[in-house]
């Protein structure tokens, strides 16, 4: 058999493992919840002691020390400063979630063939991964698009936003956080279309300002926020309305692999740092 | 003699032509107005002419076609569709103005040795060149930084805007041209600290923005806008304060080849392409 890849979608929520080669060939994959630091690793640990993988990859919520392997500054009690990567022993490519679920969707996904776009994924949180001219975008630290800062009409919205951070950023207006908290309910109970409409106009101020700072070909939106059926085509006519005409705007499109594109991408990581070490 | 290349700056008000390797090594210069496409691209041509380049650099105002080396939905008069690299018989580089600056500061200035990083000219409109991983960020057009959505506070500053397409985007705000239609004043003769708080407030927010998409290493702020004296420092303070310590912040400078980055970027542009044709 084919040498084996291993892949982490290290979330917030829960730890996805698998192990294989892509969509067609996962060999094992088990999930489990992010309880404390120390005993969510070791379920990974223990799962991968169980499988030959010549290499690891690990996309993990953030933020991110990339070159260290360690989650850093996240408001996640008990998860600020966590080592992950240095518990694995075999080679371990680290990265965020995002740019995991942006690599699974550019190798097998939505954005296959594509050489610029964008994975956001909008959940709990709001985050996305970029990948400019066919590789991931890194600099400093790395792209954390849920904080962009966007437009607030609070004659429209009087909601402050819910980011410990930032207050009305676009995670702490358009996540499913923010949406509970302005509307008591949570996103798959939210029937209002002015509520509705409200999220479009976050989303598509958000890919905007992706679209004007990385100019991507196609803009995936992912997270259980997007599960609304009247959100997607929302978010386009809006992106549109907003571009008003100044430049081509990117498709924007539901993620092709489902909730699968970060493990899957997580392996490919793997894959890719195998291939250029 | 080694070989030189050419170089312009074409922008919108006037165009730099120069022949030469870098800026120690600038054989001839001229500077001319723009006026109609086909007097200033003949004078360009004519300029050529008389010197021997192996290849040119173009960095052009935009929204710019950079595969037929056109300008497109300029509102600039006379100007939209323009077909600019098309007019010279050398092997040309075609980029935007900003990308051209960009690339010039990383090679020779502000951005030396570093791999992720923007340049914005703030002067009669705003515009951004990114630099991601060490190459131009392109995508499906190229990086509008100076359209991005921001927040406005309407309270604050009643002002509506000055950008055709979008009103209130950065460029709409906090161009020259939105600081003349605001204030009654050219940014040369504003001296109303107040002015200048909610100037440093936008570029913060563009900053910020920059910062959360592509998470360069440094931002260079230039144009004739940034030549007030108080402004950088008001920028960085504020920037951090907008971060608001969720992940570390972009250095904000100032261009180190002055008025020269946009020419000899395409300069370099043009050896870049002569390089790796």
């Amino acid at each position: 058999m084919a040498l084996a890849y291993g892949g982490i979608e290290a979330g917030g929520t829960k730890w996805v493992c698998a192990v294989g080669t892509g969509p067609d060939d996962v060999r094992a994959l088990v999930t489990f919840p992010t309880t404390t630091p120390d005993e969510t690793v070791a379920r990974a640990v223990a799962f991968f002691a169980e499988h030959d993988i010549a290499a690891l990859g690990i996309g993990s919520f953030g933020p991110v020390d990339l070159k260290h392997g360690r989650i850093t500054t996240t408001p996640k009690p008990g998860w600020a400063n966590t080592d992950v990567a240095g518990a694995f022993d075999v080679p371990v490519a680290f990265d965020t979630d995002v740019n995991a679920a942006a690599v699974g969707e550019g190798r097998w996904g939505a954005a296959r063939g594509l050489d610029t776009f964008c994975y956001v994924t909008v959940g709990t949180g709001i985050g996305g991964g970029v990948v400019s001219g066919g590789r991931l975008v890194h600099g400093l630290v790395h792209p954390e698009l849920g904080h962009l800062a966007i437009p607030h009409d609070r004659t429209r919205d009087p909601f402050d936003g819910s980011c410990p951070f930032h207050g009305d950023c676009l995670e702490g207006l358009a996540s499913g956080t923010a949406l509970q908290h302005r509307w008591g309910l949570p996103a798959e109970e939210l029937t209002d279309p002015g509520a509705w409409a409200l999220e479009a106009e976050y989303l598509a101020y958000a890919v905007v300002n992706i679209a004007f700072a990385v100019s991507p070909q196609c803009v995936i939106l992912g997270g259980g926020v997007m599960k609304e059926p009247t959100l997607l085509p929302l978010v386009r006519a809006r992106t549109l309305e907003l571009l008003a005409g100044y430049v081509a705007g990117p498709e924007v499109v539901l993620p092709a692999l489902g909730d699968r594109a970060g493990v899957l991408g997580a392996i490919e990581l793997a894959r890719l740092q195998s291939s250029n070490p």
